[in-house]
């Protein structure tokens, strides 16, 4: 059934902000790319974070109210120990140096990789309205700021999806 | 080829309770419906609280475990004055607030607003009976309580999506 | 127009280690192989945990960050308690207390059940490799380990859907 139904569209909806959202997004949506899939990004929410200049490559990831989270060794990290400054910062940079290990490139360059591959990066209008944003707040390769009735308009065809991260 | 396979159904999952989770589904709901698009919204897990009478006007957002959430003026909040007592319940009112400013209405008219578009409601079976809740504690606008096969049924179609926020 | 085009494949995507993620994803799972659906689960990110024999049956739910959660009779769990050391594992107890009343069984079993039924289970590759997990880590119920490309290719066909917890 493969052979006659293989993916032709994969449309990500981005709309949490925290390290580990936006990478799932970005890595699924790169290996959508990788695989000549057509490929739509959909910011919205605290996922703007990811597209937006000034924060895209400062994102944190939550210490706080992720019971999987481990300290290195594996050992679980006690809630408590996600309140001390500086833990998520902390926490954060380690984590992104095991992405960086594995050649996961920072924010911004992954974002322009799935631009130069033909994926399409876009924000959405209300969450832009919600929190203030303007189209120059935002990164090169955001092109274009959509409501949610366009996003449908450009999600729809044959063999796509929608995934909503 | 979105003129041949334009999107005819969106199904909806909300398992998460909190503001921006809730708003997340409806939006996408509302959205869907404004495109004449046949809309199912199925609350399940802490989700259900968008349907419980006595919670659905009153949730709050996660000011703790979100490290994408902003002060006033774009700065990050730091984790640790998330636990001050009050923080949650003071961020929860300025996000509704910045959504009333555009329109966006509470969790109770905005799915009076959907189910009078068409949209259709469902409560999932299995969480109400985790947490006990009973149909009377529902709100008007739920038309059934679906198991997960169930909704499956209901779910699908051709150029049918199931999003789960 | 379910008569003609009924769901045939269900691939889930479980990215988040808290007791209610992995098992929105089980119940999920389990709901579709019990329609007789087709069903591939891709464990990646934090949601390894849900297939790591050391963790699979002592996984715990977020008590901070999640503002739905409610104290037994139905009160809002303030944030600053969730910080209590030992509160997690009262809560994560309590929380599989109830599922086993409701003969929803540990996450080992569940996996049993469901591949029991013809479901299928996956690990993320680049996750295993972040984390740095070998096979011999996973549970035997684990059938193989793909990269994201892979899981686009098993996740094909007509009336698929992907759902990402």
């Amino acid at each position: 059934m493969e052979q006659t139904h293989k993916i032709k569209k994969i449309n990500l909806i981005c709309a949490k902000g925290a390290i580990e959202d936006v990478y799932a997004t970005l890595i699924l949506g790169n290996g959508a790319v990788m695989e000549g899939i057509e490929t739509n990004i959909f910011f919205t929410f605290f996922g703007l974070d990811a597209i937006i200049k000034s924060r895209m490559d400062k994102l944190h990831t939550a210490v706080i109210g992720n019971p999987a989270l481990r300290l290195p060794g594996g050992l679980r990290m006690p809630t408590l120990l996600g309140i001390i400054p500086g833990m998520e910062s902390f926490t954060s940079w380690m984590m992104m140096g095991e992405m960086a290990k594995l050649d996961i490139p920072p924010v911004s360059e992954f974002l322009d990789l799935i631009n130069a591959g033909g994926g399409k990066i876009y924000a959405c209008k209300i969450a832009m309205d919600m929190f203030k944003l303007k189209k120059e707040d935002l990164c090169e390769n955001v092109i274009d700021i959509l409501t949610v009735g366009e996003f449908y308009e450009r999600a729809g065809g044959e063999d796509s999806h929608i995934i909503f991260t």
